[in-house]
């Protein structure tokens, strides 16, 4: 008998009790749940999912001394829900956890943690939710050197940017998702990449053996993005997507969260709504997709369920020693550089005139027309150049009197992978 | 130490050596190639790839009695295929293949087998090459529960699609196929969906815990395809692919390989080249996307070297049983139907009749301008009906005088992913 201990019985963990009653695999059951005001949380309907023997309790020391084989960690957060993973795994209890932030800073100690007790520690949920991707690139990638991770890593981002795509303004779409759940009263962790920023370092670890600090990736917020963006975007053949990227430079890595363009033909302008997707790029596989729905409860409760699964019949996937690399946010590529300005003669020889004294080429000007002229916005694009020196440059730019806001600076993504021959 | 022996020393057999040699994990290496006429490929510019230790033979029995541990079969074909593999595992190798017929008609029985004898038996590369499908499914959506497999399981019907789609005519995309290496000089496996039908029974059986009888899987060649189709089907917002589809229907399964309308909003209309695409919808997940390369030496290789590591490790992914069921090709769907007649009055009459003798209701009649009128091509789209009673209207239909062609019937797929609230 496996008996499994649910640490946090919300969204995801009251969608976990159900697909272990749906799947109702002999041997498998919900022992026990443990929950802050558990009267509360027995008393809701999603309870039912739960069979009659199971114990509800308060006390995390009730889950540490039961005779619970597998503990679900599915409260989230750094504390305490560390120390709880720490004490279950020293208690000799397999750990199966959605806990991406954890994961990301902690995954490494903790799996030493589970291997020196002899149990297992799988975090199949905390990229991508429903999404098969670390066991996927786990399972089924680990003969292939892998070379760069791009993901839709936070499907609130996605939700309103593809919905800004479609023509919604910024604050009225982050409102929907507020009122829909999708996004938090206060949005800085998905808006401003930093959710996204713990997914991608779970897959540089998973698929390219390299473990990033996470606070050492560069994030830009998406909240700087308007509806004016989407219209010269998609002159340019692009849409604008929330990117998570991570790529193998040099000794060190480039790793990035920030809005880029993303060509229409790129499966990650594909993806809508709250999808998520990762596009793997291998030496010698090449590009592979995953994609699909990243949050929710009952996607979530896939991953946590195979996860427990894979406890329950002993089932492990390849390994392969990691490495640390130091991060840098600095890559070359085009970019995308917009301005709202109050129209003077001399703006566009300000702006050419700055970009050109740091050494970065300008590829093409765009100015839509019907924008008044005391509130013109126009857009420059740049041959491939150091995001930092873009940087510099818009410095000097944000300076100009005529600038109405501060301008924005976008990398502009290459579709590159190699397709065969066509005829 | 860790030895392994491929059997099939071609396009996949040297990529597999390559992927070995470029990995480099201590303790793992090609110690046995087999391959008839095994001289010339001594001599060939791949042999590079392998260790001077390793031992070439055209003797099966030298592998069967060497000190091997793992057999890589990348031989193909169901026999002798099958009889080394049966050898191999009684010897007490585990077995890595990427025989998807093999596996298709005979792996549960070599399953157990290789469970019996103590060892593994993985075939990873069976489906859809370098993409993770396989292993993605074993491993992480074996939490769900999945109703349904569509997939674009063969890259030589996606390259001659998708070339069509683009304004090619059939016959010369086959010869380019040909040419390129993409297509066998007899396309009858490829085009006629045999190939894929293999496959599409592997992954009922991976996904949906189902044993299909490939021989009771319904096909229908993409060979009459015209040019007039894609067009067509651009007018009603769709494109062609070959789809391979499982879905459980009543007690048994509806398992069908055919061209089918496919909505252009759909994963499966982005799907261009030798590309192969996974849509796995499950109960609680919703539909999940796997895609990449499907075939080609070093994409195969990727997934043959990943189960040599899951083999080397000691891996082993989550096993639920199976239950065999009985195949229907038949569902309900809205159809396209096209004809290609000598124009006289009374024709429209005669193929609503014909329709509506059988229950089936048009949905819309489309006929194109620029078409002459004694080889006039025009479509009627129904309402869902279910595929036999379409094929008996098409009987009586292909009787009438004025048919110049058999008229072609296409199941239309249907967008219903539920997505999350918009607004």
């Amino acid at each position: 008998m496996t008996k499994i201990a649910i640490l946090g019985f919300g969204t995801v963990g009251s969608s976990v009790a159900k697909a272990v009653r749906i799947l109702g695999i002999p041997g498998l059951e919900v022992s026990h749940i443990y929950n802050r005001d558990v009267a509360r949380k027995r008393a809701s309907a999603a309870a039912a999912h739960v069979g009659s023997d199971a114990i509800w309790t308060e006390s995390i020391d009730d889950i540490l001394h039961s005779d619970a084989n597998i503990v679900a960690e599915l409260v989230g957060g750094m504390d305490p829900a560390g120390s709880w993973i720490e004490a279950a795994l020293k208690a000799g209890k397999s750990v199966v956890t959605a806990n991406k932030q954890l994961i990301a800073y902690r995954g490494p100690e903790l799996q030493k943690l589970a291997a020196d007790n002899g149990v297992l520690l799988l975090h199949g949920a905390a990229v991508a939710g429903g999404v098969p991707v670390i066991p996927g690139i786990l399972q089924g990638l680990q003969g292939d050197t892998i070379t760069r991770i791009s993901g839709i890593l936070n499907g609130t981002c996605n939700y309103i940017l593809s919905r800004m795509e479609a023509g919604d303004a910024y604050s009225d779409v982050l409102k929907d998702a507020q009122r829909l759940g999708y996004a938090e009263a206060d949005p800085t962790a998905d808006v401003g990449g930093f959710d996204a920023r713990a997914k991608l370092c779970i897959l540089a670890r998973v698929a390219m053996h390299t473990e990033l600090d996470p606070e050492q990736v560069a994030t830009q917020t998406i909240a700087d993005i308007d509806a004016v963006d989407f219209a010269y975007a998609r002159e340019l053949g692009c849409t604008i997507r929330q990117v998570s990227r991570a790529q193998a430079q040099g000794d060190g890595m480039y790793a990035r969260v920030a809005p880029m363009l993303v060509p229409l033909q790129s499966p990650m302008a594909w993806s809508h709504g709250t999808q998520n997707m990762v596009v793997s790029t291998g030496a010698m596989g090449g590009d592979v997709v995953f994609s699909g729905h990243g949050a929710g409860g009952d996607a979530t409760a896939v991953a946590v369920m195979s996860d427990l699964l894979a406890v329950a019949q002993g089932a492990r996937c390849v390994s392969l020693p990691t490495v640390a690399k130091t991060v840098t946010g600095d890559s070359v590529a085009p970019h995308y550089l917009r301005f709202i300005v109050d129209d003077k003669p001399g703006i566009v020889s300000a702006i050419s005139g700055a970009l050109s004294k740091v050494g970065a080429n300008i590829d093409s000007l765009l100015q839509r027309r019907g924008y008044p002229k005391h509130r013109l916005a126009f857009v420059v694009t740049t041959e491939p150049t150091l995001n930092s020196t873009i940087a510099q440059a818009i410095e000097t730019i944000a300076t100009l009197d005529c600038m109405l806001v501060r301008p924005l600076a976008l990398e502009m993504l290459v579709v590159d992978d190699k397709d065969e021959e066509t005829a």
